[in-house]
């Protein structure tokens, strides 16, 4: 609501033109090259055309990708929604131009309804819609009042999910006119800005979950072939468009210190302080969230279980930038967290942010950094350039990319996501009853470990006698994977698979030290297929130092943002009368 | 092995009457009191006499109660040499009386037997067995050793397990011959010293596990009653006999820093460095050990729910106190461990010990304590008096009592219990197979939560139409229990539990600070009685600040030792047409 203050300057800024030309053009072919690859893998994403594209997919992914909007909206309104204007024959496009019969307003008359009070109403491509009744059911939630008084295009351009015809046909109800023809000239005659124009170039190996912003991971299938995740294919999480930063210019604000505020340049950042190094695994907080959804739909990205990667990192401890501006005793009798804000900035100017509790960002042990190189290079754009927060063992969400500005506080982060997203809930608890007050924010993450091979529904040869098994297993907050257990029946026997800590299988990382083992283990087993078995039920769970275990299935776990999903991973392959024994 | 060379000493030293007569009297007593409460509960302790207490108690307890014997042996050699011996119709206790046809023998020529190259013979009330061929299936390994050359009063002084019928039945098939009678005389004459004379007195309440050594935990019903555990029924695990120490002489011994070997007087540690304290949870790594053996039969002491309980603690804390001696940086960079070693020694003067990371122990954060008080007063004998260690977090076999000498160093401590005993394997994993290199010792452990009451077996009332829950939650690690989710349909619904922090429920304590939270909450929920339930299944299970939870089931997570028994509580109770409901 304190953004409607804002909805006459903003409703005149933005406007784009529809990104369905460009979205067929660049999802497309970089998901046809992995048809074959993913027919075998837990989920298919179909034909080639757009329409086919988003027919087979959206289906499932439709309120999960509603999930992307921030807020506390109603997923499922679509759904319900889409069912009630199924009379609809004609397409929404043509509804947008059956406009000779409705009244015509100007642009001054549209900004004036730009609130519940007055009304809210928005365009789109030059009509008028009077959607005050929709801002309760909005998916998104009341973010959706940013437009009130202006042009939907903006936004929609923001979060590509806007891009589909069951949008168009919701939006076909609520229609009461048209601009007139100056005004929509004037909104047409403004530079159209694609907050998205600036992205990277991504992999055409990665899965994307959504475009914009941008979210990926590779196919689990070549997650495990590397210990150390290669960038191009290292999981893509993005909150918002990617900012293209200039390094002359980059400056880092550190706050809440007694010196005032400190304002670092890179290369200051990079002379001043000893260049740290560690290797460490990053995991979204919705990786294998698509298991929760088969228990019941939640909010959230649909990811698989490729979520997570590995890589080495190089930066200054923030410790030591800390220490160096006045850190001290005086500072921590009354700080208890350090906030962090990216230079990725939504419509309104608000930055995506992120706290960590303090005495982790200074612990002797945290080995927090301000990362300025990945894998022995720059960071990518994807992940944070020039310098992004990496906090090892915890949340992906707390490791801000772009970082633009520290802030030592005695409160956690304002930001949404610290409040309001990334918590763990009862599978009891639901949309109305939910209190995002009684759940501490994520931070470290519980054991986790997933089958990277074999996929889901393929076939191992029985002449073969031994099914190989690979995987991932990691822990959060510096817990050591110690062991993994395979069972090849479901859980009824397991066996112990070998760890692996480098990629090179003769030269083992040396032990990290106890509390510091950021990095992930790979793991692999030969196990004996079982006389007369017909189909493998092969299940992992991993066990870390501190012998916390996976939970064994996914119901009891489940919790309505579908995060911290790490019940035992289960895949079921068929055992086929091979090659061999049909000679 | 290594024992061996001291067996011609030591086996002259130690003899005593058997225990059976006083068994029958401390034991029984303090049980029967407890008969009816205990009828309702997931055991049953059965009838009076020593005969039928054993009878009902053992063919469930025997194996368990053979883990309390250190050592890798055979735990169900037992069994099968008892079934071998079922023909033997007459007791044991004639069988030793038999002995008019069997050779005599010197105690010289007894001791020179005393290992497996030249034969292992030992004595008992005067009659002489080679047992060189039961050393291989001795259930507690080869400590049996030890006896070798002569008397095995002394040893089963110590282990109480021995005082079983069926041990001497096993005994018997190994007679060889008598001692004559000057020998016999010479070692009745020697003072009989039991190693258990000393110990103290217990409160009638507790539920005990062993005897010799004292294991006993309270009854369930009673351990939520408080949130600071009383110190008279916390649980007690005892190793080995209590030593009585005198606090004038008492000596704390610290090594491995700098300045060379430290002693320090009770006065000193107590005026030398602040008091600190905490409140902190400790559990017995067995704890709910009873849950696994229902799976399968595992070795070690048969715990309930209650091998844990909550209690305050002062003292100074060791970082302060290894700082004040010479620790750092020089010794941290050589030293990775801090070995402790308590008083209470086994008959070849063997100390307890254990060890724990070093950046444990110096943590700023860690709060590892050299305690001398509990719930503010002196430390209770079975609890550690003089000074005993507190690491919070960490299970209960690396808080060492009566604490004699602390070891800055290299390497872990070098005892069975580090090395060979308190390890978490797979399922799979069993006596043949078992590799205790392979895992590391129990430091911190995983999450945990049970349900005090109802009980197991007991009714609920319909016209209630709420049953109230209760219970305990507890992680390791510092780890805050965030959420107790409560069933009563066996995991399908979930309800979300009241955390209790304190004794009074309106002064709750003051949140700990991040990664320090050491103490147990308490938790309660009134649940609905479902509509047409006969029976209940009530569940609980917990979430810790990392999100970690338990697992869902008993058998994926048992292990050969028993240890870490986590799962979900279940308890089943009837729903009974109630009073109201019959008027």
């Amino acid at each position: 609501m304190q953004h409607l203050k804002h909805c006459q300057g903003l409703a005149q800024v933005f406007f784009i033109r529809s990104q369905s030309s460009r979205l067929s053009k660049s999802i497309i072919p970089s998901l046809s090259v992995w048809d074959g690859h993913l027919s075998c893998c837990w989920r298919s994403t179909g034909g080639h055309g757009r329409q086919k594209y988003f027919n087979d997919r959206l289906p499932k992914f439709r309120f999960a990708l509603a999930g992307l909007l921030a807020g506390t909206g109603a997923v499922l309104a679509y759904k319900l929604h889409q069912d009630k204007v199924q009379w609809a024959a004609t397409s929404a496009q043509l509804r947008v131009t059956q406009t000779s019969d409705l009244p015509v307003y100007t642009l001054e008359e549209v900004t004036k309804h730009c609130s519940l009070d007055s009304g809210v109403w928005v365009t789109y491509k030059g009509a008028v819609y009077d959607i005050t009744e929709f801002v309760a059911i909005h998916p998104g939630g009341d973010k959706i009042l940013l437009a009130a008084g202006g042009a939907l295009e903006p936004y929609w351009a923001l979060y590509a999910i806007h891009q589909q015809d069951h949008v168009l046909e919701i939006l076909s109800e609520y229609k009461i006119g048209v601009l007139d023809t100056e005004s929509y000239k004037k909104q047409e005659s403004a530079n159209p800005l694609d907050p998205y124009s600036a992205e990277p170039t991504r992999h055409p190996a990665l899965q994307i979950n959504s475009l914009k912003p941008f979210n990926a991971e590779p196919p689990a299938s070549i997650l495990s072939d590397n210990y150390i995740t290669p960038s191009v294919i290292f999981f893509k999480r993005n909150h918002l468009p990617v900012p293209r930063v200039d390094p002359e210019a980059y400056r880092l604000e550190i706050e809440g210190l007694p010196g005032g505020v400190v304002s670092l340049s890179l290369s200051e950042l990079k002379s001043r302080f000893p260049k740290h190094t560690i290797t460490a695994t990053l995991q979204c907080a919705g990786n294998r969230r698509s298991e929760m959804n088969e228990v019941k739909q939640v909010k959230g990205l649909n990811w698989g279980i490729a979520a997570i990667s590995n890589a080495t990192w190089s930066g200054a401890r923030l410790r030591d930038v800390l220490l160096s501006y006045g850190f001290g005793p005086e500072v921590a009798a009354k700080a208890k967290h350090v906030q962090f804000e990216g230079l990725d900035r939504d419509v309104t100017g608000t930055a995506y942010g992120a706290s960590i509790p303090l005495n982790n960002a200074v612990s002797e042990e945290g080995d927090v950094l301000l990362a300025y190189e990945m894998n022995g290079e720059d960071l990518p754009p994807d992940h944070g350039y020039p310098v992004r927060v990496v906090v090892p063992g915890v949340v992906g969400a707390r490791n801000v990319k772009w970082l633009g500005k520290i802030v030592v506080s005695d409160e956690e982060s304002k930001s949404h996501w610290q409040q309001n997203d990334y918590k763990g809930f009862s599978p009891g608890t639901d949309w109305d009853t939910v209190d995002f007050k009684s759940a501490p924010a994520i931070q470290e993450l519980p054991i986790q470990s997933a089958i990277t091979h074999p996929a889901e529904g393929t076939s191992v040869d029985r002449s073969d006698r031994e099914v190989t098994v690979k995987g991932y297993a990691w822990s959060g907050g510096g817990r050591e994977v110690v062991r993994v257990d395979v069972s090849v029946d479901g859980g009824k026997t397991w066996h112990v698979a070998k760890l692996r800590t480098s990629d090179q299988e003769q030269h083992p990382a040396p032990p990290p030290p106890p509390g510091r083992a950021w990095a992930w283990k790979l793991w692999e087993i030969d196990v004996p297929i079982p006389h007369r078995a017909q189909e493998l039920e092969i299940v992992c769970k991993a066990v870390d130092s501190s012998y916390n275990t996976q939970p064994d299935t996914v119901a009891p776990i489940w919790n309505l943002r579908g995060v911290l999903s790490n019940a035992w991973h289960r895949v079921k392959v068929k055992v086929s009368k091979g090659f061999k024994d049909q000679k």
